[in-house]
């Protein structure tokens, strides 16, 4: 049994901190609000985040960030991905040994255009990092916490670490399964945000399930299309990580992103909408990204440009749906196509 | 504007005639039950089959096969699978200039492991057959009535006769594209229903979303495995045929083969399910088709092996998605990889 640390007391992080002390792993579960952090090791809940779930006593909840890695070869980091450079830099002065790394967090960096495994071995002085994994699929926090069964994939440019921590995580409810290839994992991951966040908007407007089938299924495309040219294996879309991780995203009720895009298309402003929801809205971000990462590679994306339209131009919802829908597409299989064109 | 017969006056069938007659077309809509014929005449609704929706004047509803084929170039088969060999012969009898058959049925004969359209070459004497098309994808007919927006594929080894159904059935709310690849949009749509069984057990078990979305993953991944071996292109099945009508089928409170599963799951016999569904469920003939072919191409289909068991062996619903989402599978590229190699 190992101590590990996870970094984040969302309901992400505190999910995975469940299924680690599940394993008979130590826990410590790093957070930044103090009175979080006592309601955890008081209460053993997180009524925030996992309401109604008892905590494990293996998770030991702390804020002080040094103390929390003392001893962990593991560290899980489970931060929005605009707080990730900042909390690796804290990392960084903290440690004196190397650690591996597992990123849970789906985004991608607007401007540099980076993934999260990216910036990790950037902002990671090479001494420092023994392996970077990313643990991703389709699984909403609440499930996971409830011991439903999940299955989510390990990534790693290192099979071997990959393997290391899907033997930490595997348990009879939490399948992990392997993949080697982390680029595929974590454009896939990041962009069923975007696309949950239009299918949010199509349900918000009031349109039926056969368009939001619609939706998902070119949005699957654009995101293979973009991601095989970014050197992902086409196949990692059709995988948990990809389709997977995008039916639940868009189908499910637990889906924060999802709900944004609800509540845009019912008519809220987007700020409204982010005060409303109180927790945070990766899609928001991943759609500037992918806006930049589509022109940069000059592939066709046009889900992600309508929803940039409406988040960051004031266009109307139904206006930008009603257009992709109506796009002069004769044969099916041009879109398909052009991802394997792409390989 | 043409005259179009549709055979088959159930929910998809009345609500495609409903397209139709939208599009200006006359069309006579075919049902073997005068009662409901009368109905559909008299009160110019389909309570049982599309509640609540006006049918356009321009659909008139017959019983006598004979006289609704009069005059017509274009034929639309909506009857449940295993009524389509009778039907196929009763049209050769009544017809005596070639005409195109559009057949929207979805299902795999058991035993002969025909598709449908194989099985309309073979009962349509050539002289009165000119092309066959199926029109396949994501719909619900419930939505297609209410002109939500919906979008479906029309496929023909013969493209100009793809897109001649494409001109017939295109509109602002009912989007239509082409796919050359008929064996593809042939397997995808009838093997959905297998994995939305199988889906609506799950959740008539108490699952919850992230087991749906790996069962729908590995569904899909099992259906293009077959599909691509039988001689379909692997892309057609990451389209609107298959993730998408897939998608639909699964997750949606209309899909009939994921309700007929939901009860399964609930605990009751197959046997009471269809006595309560009242409806054709497709997915239980397909899934013995499909446990046949999987045999026949020595294609390894768990899911489908599973749900045989449960439907045709008195298996356990819960022993048997048990054991589905426990296999010993690391690696998650030798599943999808295996699609690839099919080629």
């Amino acid at each position: 049994m190992e101590q590990i640390t996870v970094l984040g007391a969302g309901s992400w992080g505190t999910a995975l901190a469940i299924v680690l002390a599940d394993n008979g792993h130590h826990v410590k579960l790093w957070g930044h609000r103090q009175e979080l952090i006592n309601e955890i090791n008081e209460t053993r809940k997180n009524e925030k985040y996992l309401p109604g779930i008892e905590l494990p006593s293996r998770i030991h909840a702390i804020s002080d960030l040094k103390m929390s890695l003392n001893g962990a070869r593991t560290v899980v980091l489970a931060v929005p991905t605009k707080a990730i450079r900042e909390v690796l830099q804290q990392i960084a002065q903290s440690i004196t040994e190397a650690i591996t790394i597992v990123h849970v967090s789906k985004g991608i960096e607007p401007d540099t255009l980076l993934r999260i495994s990216e910036i990790v071995e950037i902002e990671m002085p090479k001494h420092l990092l023994k392996d970077v994994v990313v643990l991703s699929g389709p699984s909403h926090a609440e499930e996971v916490s409830q011991r439903h069964i999940t299955t989510v994939t390990s990534s790693s440019k290192n099979l071997h670490a990959a393997e290391y921590i899907q033997d930490l995580f595997m348990n009879q409810h939490f399948r992990v399964y392997t993949n080697p290839d982390i680029i595929g994992v974590e454009i896939g991951g990041s962009l069923k945000n975007i696309i949950a966040l239009a299918a949010g908007i199509t349900d918000g407007l009031g349109y039926g399930d056969n368009a939001k089938a619609a939706l998902i299924t070119r949005g699957l495309a654009e995101i293979a299309r973009l991601g095989s040219k970014m050197g992902g294996n086409p196949l990692t879309f059709s995988g948990l990580t990809g389709i997977g991780d995008l039916i639940v995203t868009c189908t499910s009720v637990h889906s924060r992103n999802w709900r944004a895009g609800n509540l845009l298309g019912k008519g809220q402003k987007l700020e409204e909408v982010l005060d409303n929801m109180g927790m945070v809205v990766e899609g928001v971000r991943t759609t500037k990204a992918a806006y930049q990462l589509a022109q940069k590679y000059n592939v066709k994306m046009p889900i992600t440009e309508a929803l940039y339209d409406v988040l960051f131009n004031g266009q109307s919802p139904k206006i930008a749906v009603d257009a992709l829908m109506a796009r002069v597409k004769t044969h099916e299989m041009e879109d398909l196509v052009n991802v394997m064109d792409n390989r």
